[in-house]
């Protein structure tokens, strides 16, 4: 059932035909001479071959082995260290770095897939090279030249690592009550104190230096500001010098995820430097938010596309059963995948698998343009960007468990055995739906800042895109197209609601919020799937074009109508939610 | 947030009130003389107090520490063997046991809040002694009077343990292929030979004695026969004699349920008594099925109770964010409950969680009547024990997924640590959608044997039955009442579009099962909820009724609709679950 295949036809053809990439990089001056669709290619293909030579080999024995923290050290699995050598001097921790300083200037669209393929053979590793990737963005949107020319060459590298420093025991949602402290050096640095949890990749052996961006408070500031913080102190010609007071308290031990080191920090009079201004380490964790959320959107991807492969590939292999119209080859026994419940659930999970690589390639195309395009393409993407990123997050993260336990559902008894492997897929996707923002807080923030807070005008262009595009399919269904129309009318009739008594029922958001952006993702995924059957029916491979119509049907049939469920349960406001008191609970 | 409280109150509500357990009691000859509410809520109570202070605490280590393969010896966790003994002195595995033969002859009705109460704490555990509860109800419904005599009472007793010993590596779901063979001896009895796997307690230090419950084939016959085959025979004078020809062959490493112990059983020239007739072993194993897929359930239900409980306490301790409205107090951080989203969880679980003990018990009813009562009313019951028991298994089994995963995302980060024991929860539940029947096998079997075998005959009689449970409703508001009402209405067409075309379409019911199930889960979740609302009314305790209103109207604003949405599946029929060719998956 296993090796990975990535799915490389259905990335090509999200690209080329559906997202128009070639057109897109041939029209940013950034991308133009960095990117076309050859290289693009080569890429993806130089890439599924290390996923699946690589990374997949050490997945298993990452889950069962463990991070382990011993004396000063933290240890990663065997062979990881191996691994991540080879794979940052492929130069894949940078894909998508500045050129500038050692990145590959690649863009966002290419580097969605790639993250993809990662989080479909090891989500453990790939969570290591996801972080430093972010830091990396950071450090480059909001650092001064000196740091980022100190820096990101080798984060970019991969010969350092990065990690973000956020969560403490009392703040995790909440940011606004940190404690972490940074006092003013005289040398214009700043001495950091104070002790983190939950932190990502906090310390390992993969690379000689991490570099932590941690958020902390200044003197007299209830302000956060955002400082780097390297283990070990870098001198002034570039070269490792003394430890930095940084160390690792302990290591969580988790419900998946076992081979990512998981760290309690702490500070003592470490030196720091301050990234972006005083008080506004907030907004600058936040441009790197929207990449990390879709970062981590993709490991629910990732890990959903694993669970298919693996799945679909034990239905036409396990015999069990006979078909309900009589065995079509007369045997005594036919493969699973004759029954109506087994095809249901992997229908389901390629629905949502396929629909989700076209949303997570929809916003990585937003991303590129929000970052290199100008003028009104780019205040239009940077508001596309807002509404996608948390939905990206939640939507893809929270399909993840449900299309990976579903995945593990056909295999039976099978499917709860650590051998088979599909299990620690869904320990592993389970995180992804709590950090980098639970998808509660996700949700929040889409229906409360994103969607009503500039008065639904963002959804309401976005959803006029949608009419135009569905206007533009020449091979869609009538009724299909007027369906999901339809939904996304009722929709923005919703938003409205919310937008209109949000003031005189302040509970109203958050009460709602996960609903809402349920019933935006069903509703967005049947856009999609009327989209990517329309782009298929010319294809040239007959067999793709009508694996596409048969899913696009599907969804149509069996999942849109989710979307009116969920707007249903918004309908319904936050009185029964809101009544009972908290005592009772 | 812990130690574990169990739910008395409701307990007794539903037993009481609710059901009137005192009078179908008092009307059933061999229960009348056995139980009253007085030792019922005795016994409840003292099993609550075993629930918290022997098996919760073997919980957590039990997880971390596992079932351990050593030799030929199986060994369960630190403190398994003793609280087992103490366990079985108290009589707790033959609760429900017949009288005769040693058992304390209680209701179903009961027995089914005290299996809650031990899946609530120590999952692990409480499948051994289900097991053998189980093992001892086939032996005393089908084998002869011998064997009754020899085994039963020391099943009861917990001195021995039981086993069901069915699927194969070929034979999960369809037990038509099995290869076991048993051949008849001079005496008697047969010589079984053959392997077995994931076997429950297949073998374990908790008795001193495994009697396997095995299905096996007799020469020359395709039929499948069962047989009882102990793991150490046991001599004319009830003493343990010699070893038996059966042996495990490994352990199985699991996502959860770590120290039960699932087995690889090897059964060599072993000797085995039939039960029941030759040939009619599936027969014999459906009667233990009835209990045990409901005992299923309960795992689900129990592991929903858990992480409320742990999530509810947390959400009121746990200080984050301040309300959408401002402050109840004027703090800078309240408890997380008072946010709409967590509130939602909360109330979701909790009305998961409360109308499933109302099916568990009501199902428990049915199996007492069916058991114990006479002519029509016993009929009835055996037809209600049909419809109900896949529901019971597969739709508390699948909640329990949904809530445990509910009140770990409430947990936020902290909800995917070990330590604070909820994801436990997850992976421990994770299984009873599988075993003892897949839950796409239970609602295949609902819909396609209990619910169209009959041409929808009893669920037409059912539907009748809550239409005049409703109408009785003296509180309950009339809209309510009349959206129940029609939601079942809508379940009945949809149940005879699939009769009327179950020929033509052959693939409909297997294709639709697991969305008809569902609907009519949350179909009768409703009523279960109005009729609770309305019971409790006029409790004595206005706390208890308000929190009951509170929950109802939460469930039928929020949730009622989920059986519409499943309903709007079915009605899609199977076209598009069937269309694509399976070389396509």
């Amino acid at each position: 059932m296993y090796p990975y295949q990535a799915p490389l036809k259905d990335m090509q053809f999200l690209l080329e035909n559906v997202f128009d990439a070639p057109t897109t990089w041939q029209q940013l001056p950034a991308m133009a001479e960095t990117v076309d669709m050859d290289t693009a290619l080569a890429i993806l293909d130089e890439s599924a071959k290390i996923s699946r030579d690589l990374l997949q080999p050490l997945n298993r024995n990452g889950d069962e082995q463990g991070v382990v923290h011993s004396g000063n050290d933290i240890i990663t699995p065997d062979g990881f260290k191996e691994a991540y050598s080879q794979f940052a001097e492929g130069g894949w921790v940078g894909l998508c770095g500045e050129a500038d300083f050692g990145g590959m200037g690649m863009p966002k669209m290419l580097g969605v897939l790639v993250d993809e393929m990662g989080y479909s053979t090891c989500n453990s590793f790939t969570l290591y090279n996801s972080l430093t990737a972010g830091a990396a963005l950071c450090i480059n949107a909001h650092a001064t030249d000196e740091l980022k020319q100190t820096y990101l060459p080798n984060l970019y590298s991969g010969q350092w690592a990065g990690a973000m420093d956020m969560t403490e025991p009392h703040a995790g949602s909440d940011l606004r009550g940190i404690r972490s402290k940074a006092e003013p050096l005289e040398d214009g640095s700043y001495s950091i104190t104070g002790n983190k949890i939950f932190i990502t990749g906090g310390d390992h052996d993969l690379a000689e230096n991490v570099i932590h961006l941690v958020l902390a408070k200044l003197p007299d500031s209830n302000g956060i500001s955002l400082f780097l913080v390297p283990k070990i102190r870098v001198n002034a010609d570039g070269s490792l010098g003394e430890a930095n007071g940084v160390t690792v308290g302990s290591i969580e031990h988790k419900m998946g995820l076992k081979a990512s080191a998981t760290c309690v920090m702490n500070y003592d009079n470490a030196v720091g430097y301050l990234i972006g201004r005083p008080a506004r380490g907030l907004v600058c964790m936040f441009t790197m938010m929207n990449y990390e959320r879709l970062a981590i959107g993709l490991q629910g991807l990732g890990n959903g596309q694993a669970a298919y492969q693996m799945a679909s590939d034990y239905a036409k292999e396990r015999l069990q059963g006979v078909a309900a119209a009589g065995s079509p080859t007369g045997a005594t026994s036919d493969p699973i995948i004759v029954h109506g419940d087994v095809r249901r659930m992997l229908l389901t999970i390629r629905a949502l698998t396929e629909a989700g690589r076209a949303l997570s390639v929809y916003t990585g195309k937003q991303l590129d343009l929000a970052k290199y395009a100008s003028d009104d393409v780019q205040a239009k993407a940077v508001r596309y960007v807002g509404l996608l990123t948390p939905v990206s997050k939640a939507f893809l993260t929270d399909r993840g468990l449900d299309t990976t336990v579903m995945g593990q559902q056909v295999f039976g008894g099978h499917g709860y055995i650590r051998e088979t492997g599909i299990e620690q897929f869904v320990r592993d996707t389970r995180i992804a739906q709590i950090y980098e923002g639970t998808n509660g807080i996700q949700a929040i923030d889409f229906l409360g800042r994103k969607v009503t807070g500039d008065n639904v005008a963002t959804l309401t262009e976005f959803v006029a895109d949608v009419n135009a595009g569905l206007a533009e399919l020449t091979q869609a269904n009538a009724d299909h197209k007027a369906t999901v129309s339809n939904v996304f009318a009722e929709l923005l009739t919703t938003a409205n609601y919310i937008n209109d008594n949000k003031h005189e029922q302040p509970a109203l958001v958050n009460s709602c919020a996960v609903d809402f952006l349920d019933a935006f993702g069903y509703a967005l995924y049947g856009y999609f799937w009327l989209l990517m059957a329309d782009k298929a029916s010319g294809h040239e491979d007959t067999t793709f074009a009508a694996q596409k119509q048969y899913v696009a049907d599907f969804y149509m049939d069996k999942l849109l109508s989710k979307s009116q469920y969920h707007l249903s349960q918004v309908n319904q406001g936050d009185k029964s939610i809101m009544a009972m008191p908290a005592e009772m609970f």
